[in-house]
């Protein structure tokens, strides 16, 4: 079928799932047609809109054209297009930032409503009716299980060597039926290779040739260098102190150019054997793999530059048994990081002194991207590290402050933070401890005097003295930023 | 030995783990002489102070005693004795309050520091040599397997019918050892009755007779009725929806009046074979068993008013088969919530319009008691339901704030807000869709306007509109309350 044809199969003020997990595997020409659509009915004066549920991030063709066509009522889980962000953060669009573990059950659960319609990028459709999964995987076997119509769109551009590499689990259930999840190791296969689908619900199938579309990565600065060089330091250090094997634990990175220095770094680290268990494998990840240090990596998404990406494409048969796509309730499972002893390594957008880290909201109110799979990741890993920059914006912005205008991880499930000044071995710390090996282990030195001042007049002047708090100055620094442009002192 | 002769086996500066999680199963005679000790070493001008590790709370024989008498530098994983209480918000003890589900597994990953002491209460030693573990299980197999020696108090006060009501599971490891936790029910068995312990290791064995020490309940006043009026009614209302079983799924309670009022109401609600999978057992879980509503109950604790305690000793024959009392790691194990569909419900200090939660810092600096098990139980639930009044200090704090003055529980791990007011159902709604029915549903009329005109300033004023915030007003309700007493305006 035409995309133009899929694309009228959708009803406005319905829920359509999509596949995508980063720009990786999602649709394209159905969204693209869906959006010239609604561009249509609104000139003609009639509303359509959508509830649009995804597994991550996607790419422009479905997120930027959804949203430039006005046709996004409402979000989920996870977003990092910069028209959907511009519109959230003024108000005209509703967004629900989840957990991406706990996507797929709240589906099942039933408490996000109906889906009508699933949207879902294939590499294939075997000749049994078996659908073979393209690059991502996501929420992808849930939406086909749930949604009352299926709309595929078979890629020719993925790589066919795929076929083999997904691992689709068909165990979940709602309770009180769940039952152990039996995944021991990350390299572990515990279900299929391709998603089930009755082929009664589908509606359409639409052939593309389109690549991913993800971003490439700038060359490490020297802030990245200073803080993966700080990181591995420390991992170095606990496998000294018999507290990390000498292969480390399976390794979790979040995506970015920091994470990405983080990985290549571990190319000339003295560990071998790695593994990974994580949501995107990214540029670095596939140098580790190449470079033979990492064994092995599970994943929901490979999540790759474009030139890397048609390489890898070429030669993907070469990966078929390092290389493991899961649904993402499996790659960010609590269940399965706390039994694996994930090693997490996460950005943030700030941290304060306590420990409590922002992920999400600059000046607490603005949305980046959204919280992802850094929650399931940092509760329940054996290691829970969150890194950034101390300084953003020219050094306008410390991003280590009094207290952080949104949070999204307690100071509870941060363990371990990392700027290019230094890393804070918080474990085991109440939290003054904490405040004072973060103020001079991570603090930028522009802005660690005004940290220590304030916790020193908080020492004195805080209601209570457990977690000691100004709080008519606790959020000032970011009252200033929005007023001055800068969080120093006028 | 004589309590005063186990106290000597106690060096100043190490660390002790102790039994006690409520104040249940917790050792008292060898406390009061190590306090009576530090309090003479004190006078003779000898520092003494001690790190304490605990299950959770305990009584005033062992957290009481030794802070008055000045003996404790550093105490984690939870506490609720007011001296104690009372040093930490001063800032005269450190305090590190952590998720109860992972002191142990901190502990064997050796990030809290050596253990040198144990001091375990039993119900007797078996002629084996395995301990009968008393009311309460909470870190115990974990202090006795990495303590350097060992105190027993065997206390004859509890009951010898409580052999065989305990699961101690030996099947932890550390990563990359972990395997799937063989639990699916929550009456399912999968450890051994007795703590095993190296007969070397026990310094002393002291005896006592002394009742646990819990506080009585309050008759329910109106606004504990109101809110378990709620939560009830919108149990009902999921299972006629078909999102809950008819005998609901395994419930979970914290600690105090409002959630034994629940307990309460369930005894005349339309659910019957009830099951529990929670952290303590009070009054009103075992009216719910003696009711014959509630099939069984596992936890780590009885928790029960004096005159209960008495009651249900003379009686735990009778519970043998309907109570399972486990290692806190295994009650609180989000594997093991997740899996079961835990039903969580809690008590909270706060919660903002976006539905973020405040468990343990009044005024943001001044901790109350701890997170507890709050978040093992919260992000893993099935459904995470969070419970006070709307108003507390005679009117003057609203509970429903326009920001949280301090973070335990991030929105997307908070589903239901029930305060006597009326219950918010939060599930997949955005932030500006759960502030309107924080609002309108659980706030107090008195307070209602202020918040509904920040939420419409914050609408037009913020720096961004996904959680719209302004910040100079954010924590202005707190400041004025410690300013003047009152979140009233001026």
């Amino acid at each position: 079928m035409s995309a133009d044809d899929a694309a009228l199969l959708i009803a406005p003020d319905t829920t359509v799932g999509l596949s995508g997990f980063t720009a990786s595997g999602y649709p394209t020409a159905v969204p693209l047609a869906l959006a010239a659509r609604i561009e249509a009915e609104h000139t003609a004066g009639r509303p359509f809109k959508l509830r649009i549920w995804t597994g991550a991030s996607t790419g422009p063709e479905l997120d930027g054209a959804l949203a430039k066509a006005d046709g996004i009522e409402f979000r989920l889980p996870y977003n990092s297009d910069p028209t959907c962000r511009d519109k959230i953060n003024r108000g005209q669009m509703e967004y629900f930032d989840m957990h991406l573990s706990q996507v797929a059950p709240a589906a099942w659960q039933g408490i996000l409503g109906p889906l009508d319609t699933a949207i879902i990028q294939v590499t294939g459709v075997r000749e049994d009716g078996a659908l073979i999964p393209a690059s991502s995987v996501g929420n992808n076997k849930t939406w086909l299980d749930r949604a009352s119509q299926v709309i595929l769109e078979v890629n020719h551009w993925q790589s066919p060597d795929l076929l083999g590499m997904h691992d689709i689990y068909y165990g979940a259930a709602l309770p009180p039926n769940r039952v152990p999840i039996p995944l021991i190791r990350a390299g572990d296969r515990i279900g299929e290779p391709c998603f089930r689908c009755d082929p009664d619900k589908i509606a359409a199938i639409v052939e593309t040739d389109r690549p991913d579309r993800n971003a490439g990565f700038t060359t490490p600065d020297t802030d990245d260098l200073a803080i993966a060089g700080h990181l591995l330091e420390f991992l170095e250090h606990e496998v000294k102190r018999g507290r990390l094997p000498p292969s480390l634990l399976p390794l979790q990175s979040g995506v970015g150019n920091t994470a990405n220095a983080v990985l290549t770094g571990l190319i000339n680290a003295p560990f071998d054997d790695l593994t990974a268990y994580t949501e995107v494998i990214q540029d670095g990840m596939m140098a580790l793999l190449d470079s033979g240090k990492l064994r092995m990596a599970s994943s929901t998404a490979l999540s790759l530059s474009p030139d890397l990406s048609e390489s890898v494409n070429r030669r993907m048969g070469e990966y078929g048994d390092r290389i493991i796509l899961r649904s993402q309730e499996i790659s960010n499972h609590p269940e399965l990081i706390r039994r694996l002893g994930v090693i997490a390594m996460n950005g943030m957008i700030e941290a304060d002194i306590y420990g409590n880290v922002n992920s999400t909201h600059v000046m607490g109110s603005r949305i980046q991207n959204g919280i992802g799979g850094s929650g399931d990741f940092a509760r329940n890993a054996y290691i829970s590290v969150f890194m950034s920059a101390s300084t953003a914006k020219g050094g306008a912005i410390s991003t280590i402050v009094p207290s952080v205008s949104h949070v999204d991880h307690i100071n509870q499930d941060v363990q371990v933070i990392v700027t290019e000044q230094g890393l804070a071995d918080l474990r085991g710390l109440s939290p003054k401890q904490r405040a004072r090996a973060v103020i001079e282990t991570c603090a930028h030195p522009d802005y660690r005097p005004m940290l220590a001042d304030y916790h020193a007049r908080a020492l004195k002047g805080s209601y209570g003295l457990q977690t000691p708090m100004l709080l008519e100055e606790a959020l000032s620094w970011h009252a200033r930023f929005v007023r001055s442009g800068s969080m120093r002192p006028d």
